[in-house]
């Protein structure tokens, strides 16, 4: 599991900072989360293919968070693409977006699978062989969703030698890798843990933008390895971040340590802000395992797990 | 008059080139032409104040010329813009404009004062003390404009050393600048040019894009000191050309020759070109004062209105 910001600003993006996009990599599929202004631009300065992304989750309807959208629709045409992509998106924008994409005379070669997202409780609305996806609603100023994404447990590695050892044969061993333990031909039970050692702990990462802080989001995101949590505003700003439905590094520093997340990664930051050194700092005072997110760079999840408690 | 390139790809944009869009400094005014995706994005690297921008012209509503408008409006308003923009741009597009702004919560603090661009006959949308800009028709897919800005000539100079000398009064100076002569009070006839200079030769710049290449274009440019015109593809691939109503270097570079512009700046660069220099070539062909439009790059006019025959 990888995550590539592609942008950290809110809605008023600088120089250094575009609007918000991430791209997580899991299992060799890519899932885009947001779709900020610029946000195809930022996936060819990283050399992403476009062609691999088939989910995008769009949290909320705000423009810095989807007016990137249309371009990168119109450039999955113009680039051929013709495999469906599946969007997931407040339930009112499937008719929103068709109807702009028919006012600029777009006529897409693809289907846009549309995948509503309604409701005020975590439902799944992605699952495949190794991830579920979970949106979860967040607290801003018009509907707003969070996504988490956990892989699934896999099944347990067998030890090469122990085959040839115990002579396991071959049809037996989806068995044990789900955790059966071996009976030989004499009757003889080999424990399950002396013939597997466990598969690597399931990752997980969620992103949570935009959002005011509410006591129960730190149950939505419960022990994930890298918490996306935004933080428009430094502490010092609490009123006007209530006011407008944002958070402070504080507010997500203290869903990151309620929730036990491994890494808290801040983003969304205000263009008041040139350098965001000092708003990690403080982040930190609550929740030492905080970075920022950074335009272009790539975090690998494994990683950034090890601030989570056992 | 500078024109600074904020875009030159069509509607496929690279690494290093964003969607269409341009910013003609004259006067002390700006004036935004065409808004692709990024172009807030590409101001601000290019160090250009947002507040100083008061009108916008959209020559037709294809996403790569008009995407980033929501952005920078929006923007517009989170730094507490009052001042009314002038947005000149096909017809239709008021309503969905107004209707996309509303759908996506941006509730402007400032007027956009709407002037619809239509018919196929060029006709003035801007006048000042300093500038004139007609809109002209295109030949493009869906209805297209183009946009020359011409400086009105000045008044004439008044050489200092001859108020002193003939005790010219000051209430006759405004008259003199204008081109009267000068009658003393002895009813002595001082000509004018004797005592004046004349002012800098008016500069112009037109943008033609899209459109494919029609012998009327020409017309409507006529001597322009900068002609920026579209050139999506080489020529060879004029077949291709036609069928999507755009122009090659050929056609880019017919239009300027037939026009007897200054320079021809070529752009709105097909993605298949990683290197433009074999365009730029191409079009030399025909008409040797060519140069590429280049993203982030200010260009001055009057040191390119110099290949224009006199």
């Amino acid at each position: 599991m990888k995550v590539t910001v592609l942008g950290s600003s809110s809605a008023l993006p600088t120089s250094q900072r575009y609007p918000s996009a991430h791209v997580l990599t899991a299992h060799g599929r890519m899932f885009l989360i947001d779709c900020g202004e610029g946000t195809q631009m930022q996936l060819r300065k990283c050399s992403i293919r476009f062609g691999r992304i088939n989910d995008i989750f769009i949290s909320h309807l705000h423009g810095d968070h989807v007016f990137g959208l249309y371009g990168l629709l119109s450039t999955f045409n113009l680039m051929g693409r013709t495999n469906p992509i599946r969007l997931h998106a407040p339930a009112n924008y499937d008719l929103l977006l068709r109807s702009h994409l028919s006012d600029f005379d777009i006529h897409l070669n693809f289907e846009i699978v549309f995948v509503p997202l309604q409701g005020n409780d975590p439902a799944i609305v992605y699952e495949d062989k190794h991830l579920t996806v979970v949106a979860f609603p967040l607290k801003h100023r018009i509907q707003a969703y969070g996504f988490v994404f956990r892989e699934k447990p896999a099944d347990r590695n067998i030890i090469k030698e122990k085959i040839e050892e115990y002579s396991i044969p071959s049809y037996r061993i989806p068995g044990i890798k789900k955790g059966q333990d071996f009976v030989n031909d004499e009757g003889m039970v080999i424990k399950n843990d002396e013939i597997t050692v466990p598969p690597p702990q399931p990752l997980s990462y969620a992103y949570c933008s935009d959002t005011m802080y509410f006591a129960r989001l730190s149950s939505f995101v419960k022990g994930v390895d890298l918490l996306y949590h935004e933080a428009t505003f430094d502490g010092s700003m609490e009123k006007l971040a209530r006011k407008v439905m944002h958070s402070t590094t504080l507010d997500a520093a203290k869903t990151a340590l309620k929730a036990n997340a491994g890494t808290l990664m801040i983003g969304h930051f205000s263009a008041r802000y040139d350098d965001v050194t000092s708003l990690v700092e403080e982040a930190r005072t609550i929740f030492p395992s905080t970075i920022p997110a950074i335009d272009g760079n790539t975090y690998n999840v494994k990683e950034l797990s090890t601030g989570k408690q056992p």
